[in-house]
């Protein structure tokens, strides 16, 4: 999908939410295992509880990998089952030398045709570029993340002037433009986006961290947007666990929906 | 598998060779392509006859991630076929936030019982820790890599001094002991390994680059070893490769003994 074909789906649904799809068998609904496939299962009422008000459905690779390969099949099925007409988020974290960087653009491209991936900036030019061969998917480079941790490294400041992650997001425009590259920012640090908006106006953002983690949907909204939106924002637990008895897919679907009419909102008043 | 474990095999072989099983379908010999599973048909010949030269294998995980759920069975049946005394290294290159990560580890340290994964630092502690809970496995924390994007994070100068890879190696340092931590350390820039081996002296090394990327394994055992060995050089293409015909297993085993010959001759010199 490409950025004119994102931008016209977040128009037509008033929404840009991504539903995480970081699904639990520890977390979901008892009475679902005993399904064959409780993890494609489940995902499959959520996907048909939120699709009308979700514009991306980002499936977290680890919560699949942890049952090895049962799990991969799930996630097949999950990716196969996503209408065509929404952006898919392989949340992988992945980012590797070049060949094998290749290796990973085949596994999310090619076999399970997700739109795009999250890739880590550690390993540089050589790491991100060979997802950049492939016409029409997107990388979204992690800048800024939501968790405790981020602040390591992300936040060291440069001899040079500025932090790690503002020279992640400058130098990294080198190797794309933005109609394939997006940046991972996490909500709980909104205040930031001003000032990274500053440096990328233009990429779309990939924002994690409202809801359970405590960001502020207002917030981000009011700095992040721009003039073709520019921000998926996700939201995970509180969406997809938002209830654990037999009704979790309709309570699922109302959550979505509360975000995404009040992104209808942000959306009249920002864009 | 723990560190005295780990020394005591590098004893017994008088090696620290991991042989890279970076296995693609497209560089394989061809007769092996009318198999049921040509990867795991090549991983167990390559392993058949490196097994007595080298103490571990680290199977690069893209190359059968890029094959989808039968990837996967053959990366499962690999691990499963290596004997219970050679260290396992998933080079995976994952690393998210705290319950993200733990997924990843159950994947590979519980689903597959591989002894360590190899991590990206960038989201700092909380995406790190969770792999140490898991006793006598080990994170291998990306420091400094032997590719040329490399140098576009982990060489910044930093505002306090030293640069980024060097604030990796010393903050990481509290979040576990060199009974559970290795770095990743380029042989393509064995110079730094006398700066390194200041910062981390304890610590195992894992380093690529030996063989195709161009490093030395001379340079990088007098600079790099320590008092418990402290090295686990990596080669992949230089062996697994170093033929295409029908013999290629009895080749790579002759590449792994020319390897593990030279590195006997350093454990002399330098252990």
């Amino acid at each position: 999908m490409n950025r004119q074909e994102l931008f016209e789906q977040i128009q037509k649904k008033s929404s840009y939410l991504c539903v995480g799809l970081d699904t639990d068998i520890e977390k979901i609904p008892e009475h679902l295992l005993s399904e064959e496939d409780p993890l494609f299962t489940f995902n499959k009422q959520i996907i048909d509880a939120t699709a009308d008000y979700a514009v991306a459905y980002k499936p977290n690779i680890a919560f699949y990998e942890a049952h090895g390969i049962s799990g991969w099949q799930s996630l097949q099925k999950t990716i196969d089952y996503i209408p065509k007409d929404i952006f898919i988020v392989a949340d992988a974290k992945r980012g590797d030398i070049g060949n094998t960087s290749k290796m990973y653009a085949k596994a999310f491209f090619e076999q399970m045709n997700c739109d795009s991936i999250t890739v880590a900036p550690y390993m540089g030019e050589d790491s991100v570029k060979p997802f950049l061969a492939f016409p029409d998917k997107w990388v979204i480079l992690l800048a800024l993340t939501s968790n405790a941790g981020g602040k390591d490294f992300q936040n060291l400041e440069l001899a040079q002037g500025g932090d790690v992650y503002e020279e992640v997001l400058r130098k990294s425009q080198e190797w794309g433009s933005h109609d394939q590259l997006m940046y991972v920012v996490g909500a709980t640090r909104a205040e930031a986006l001003i000032n990274i908006r500053k440096i990328v106006p233009e990429h779309f953002l990939l924002v994690p961290g409202v809801g359970a983690q405590g960001g502020s949907l207002e917030e981000v909204s009011k700095h992040g947007m721009n003039s073709t939106c520019g921000l998926l924002v996700n939201s995970s637990r509180g969406i997809i666990y938002a209830d654990k008895s037999v009704n979790f897919a309709t309570v699922a679907g109302q959550k979505a929906r509360e975000l995404q009419q009040e992104m209808a909102g942000y959306l009249d008043n920002y864009l």
